[in-house]
């Protein structure tokens, strides 16, 4: 069957073919996979390409920051016009690629610690926001019209043959290097040290196509390292609201936690005011979280079956691993994080998200964007909608139904924690949210 | 910090105790990880433990056939009241493991060929249904609440460490195998062959434990390997219209095909009717498709930019092999297929969704389940729903905008193609739809 204007004579395998140029340009500056990594600007260079779609790995917790401060200072002549794909936008690197126009467009999810310095930056038509997405639509978007071309990720070590060992934080690693290599994309690792053997393989050597050691261990945040003697008193008051009003009430076993003193306090009370409800068993046994150390005191007596993790916490390595009753873990005790399947976990299976938000209005809209800022979603607005295609009945999803007739549905629990007046005396309940200015701002 | 009622000495490495111990008991059995398929039988009496929750590789396409034909014939007497999880009940000896009372539980997703005799047994109260879910939140379950206990799964070779091969139907096997591996649940793999060295690898050795070469290839469906002669000048008149009406109207770019006659004709007047129409380049460039033969003319006709798949197509390993440009392939040229990752693509990343249905009310609910079937839903209630998480703007999901006011977002497209009377002058246009009396029948 042939149209009157098909394509007569094309390649199909110019993807591999350009993969294959890359490398040969990269002849003189690698041994088998290996960069040394003095040699990792010049071998970036060499093997990308303008307007190239670049994937790097940095979320809120893992970061490839020895290939991000590498990527930085690449020739802006030779290396321009990058669309970038990156979970998180936090390290300063990460705009300097802008600054210095080796990028000039970016997708990405979550922007916290660089909000301020993003929203100057658009202003001044530096950076072009493709979108701002949840984690597991721009995942999803890896698949579909954002495939990268070239990824940057980070492991803790590797083979001779190329596999790679995550250790407890596989996080994202595994869903770029798919999407990556299985469309002819190259895969770049970090890794902290070359092994002869490790001790699991997170991602397969044959998934890999170039290891570089960096100058030093690849860079983590730990996100909920904090002293839990700072939780207020109107903290324990809200968490004894929650677990008796809501978590009883509606019988939550199954939900996810958003990151904060708000919920380390539930978390903290479940053993001593939830014990004394006699809950135990009853609500919050199996959850979409990282290991806080503030579930400790809940996994200890006994209250918590499961914990899959997005990723891990820095500090409880030891810890998780002599919990393997309650963790995912590896043969090698660490955890096997994931954070693509977290997040189809916390959207699908979980009853309940709970988090903390910084503006509502009259219809209980929430925003964290105000005015200045721009910072985008991470995996709230995912975690935290009631997902049309769900179908499974559980006590707590079929007691949120307010439909009457046949149609009846259940619903997820959205709950958000936030107190009268912010920091400051900032109002939280607010007639407009501050994001619907940002969102009709010109970019 | 301590409650009243802590367990004061647990054990937190149960699963990893019990998963050593089903191995110490298969010693005899099993040489390393390979056991021969004559002992089977045998071996899986020995490794299962009655109640267990047990995963079995089984959907509409790639079946782990030889582990299910084994399973079913284990003595009840031992092996019994299983929990079986599996994506399709699709294959006889999926129900005779009910019949013969191995199992007595079923969490799943869809059951086409079975479902009538699926429907009879639930009657009977010989299988007690968990829930039917879309494949994605069973997915998701395998992390929180349903981890498996023992999987069943199939590859096409194993090498010696245990690396799996699964050529062009990677399908569901590394969701599954990671939710079981990294829980210290038993992964059991069948194979078409071990072999020195495989193609690529889709799952590392050291997330399986045993391997056994299968009597036959694992089975496969074809899903759309039929003649595109019998699609019927109505199918050819709906495919205009929904390529005018709806693709054109709203730029669709992104999209997400059902499997049969009706959407096959859209792809196939792509290049024709299409063509004529100036659409190249500006609708159906990316899609979340198995390779179905007819996109062949469109991806010949340069319509295409991408492909990702679910699992692959019986027939259509050369063609794929030839298109590395179009769709996800390894350095093997074969097919990397995905269920879970497409199903992630098609809820997140798609700006439409097309199928067909049997039934459809007043407010357009749609459904499948007609009296004494139980079919369940397979992928269609997740990516024919509307995700509240997305954020990213498209052309096609900003046009289906219909709030007004601050708060507007897009929307997705979501489609069903059906005329007015079914085979049999079955009305499709009802008052109430069958599975409301369907849902309100006591199991």
């Amino acid at each position: 069957m042939k149209s009157p204007d098909v394509f007569a004579t094309r390649s199909w395998t110019t993807r591999r073919e350009r993969k294959k140029r890359r490398l040969l340009r990269l002849a003189g500056y690698r041994d088998g996979r290996v960069i040394q990594k003095a040699n990792m600007i010049a071998a970036m260079e060499e093997l990308l390409e303008p307007g190239d779609r670049v994937c790097l790995e940095g979320n809120n917790q893992k970061q490839a920051d020895f290939l991000s401060r590498m990527l930085a200072e690449v020739n802006p002549a030779r290396i321009h016009s990058l669309h970038l794909l990156i979970s998180v936008l936090s390290r300063p690197e990460h705009l300097d690629l802008f600054e210095r126009k080796v990028a000039n467009r970016v997708d990405f999810s979550f922007s916290g610690p660089q909000a301020v310095r993003l929203a100057e930056m658009v202003s001044d038509g530096r950076i072009q926001i493709g979108a701002i997405h949840t984690y597991l639509e721009l995942f999803g978007r890896y698949f579909v019209d954002l495939t990268p071309d070239v990824s940057f990720i980070a492991a803790d070590s590797a083979d001779s043959a190329g596999n790679l060992y995550t250790g407890a934080n596989t996080e994202e690693t595994p869903v770029i290097a798919e999407a990556t290599a299985f469309r002819d994309g190259l895969v770049v690792a970090q890794v902290n040290e070359i092994s002869k053997s490790i001790p699991r393989v997170d991602i397969p050597g044959s998934w890999v196509d170039l290891i570089v050691v960096a100058d030093r261990p690849y860079a983590i945040e730990p996100l909920f390292t904090r002293d839990p003697a700072l939780i207020t008193d109107v903290q324990i008051l809200m968490a004894m609201l929650v677990i008796r009003g809501i978590y009883e009430k509606h019988s939550v076993r199954t939900l996810n936690h958003g990151i904060g003193f708000d919920t380390a306090a539930i978390e903290l009370l479940l053993p001593t005011y939830g014990e004394s409800l006699g809950l135990r068993g009853k609500i919050c046994t199996h959850w979409v979280l990282n290991p806080h150390p503030t579930l400790i005191p809940a996994i200890e007596s006994g209250w918590i079956e499961s914990v899959h993790c997005f990723g891990s916490e820095v500090g409880m390595e030891r810890y998780v691993a002599e919990r393997p009753d309650i963790f995912f873990t590896g043969s090698d005790d660490s955890l096997r994080s994931n954070r693509a399947f977290s997040q189809v976990a916390g959207l699908y299976a979980a009853d309940l998200f709970i988090g903390s938000t910084l503006q509502m209005d009259g219809q209980a809209n929430s925003s964290t964007a105000i005015a200045g800022r721009i910072a985008g979603f991470g995996g709230a607005p995912n975690m935290g909608s009631d997902p049309h295609g769900r179908r499974h009945p559980t006590p707590a999803w079929l007691e949120m139904t307010s439909e009457t007739g046949d149609q009846t549905r259940g619903r997820k629990l959205v709950v958000q924690l936030v107190q009268t007046f912010r920091d400051g005396m900032q109002p939280t309940f607010v007639e407009t949210l501050d994001a619907v200015a940002v969102g009709r701002r010109p970019s």
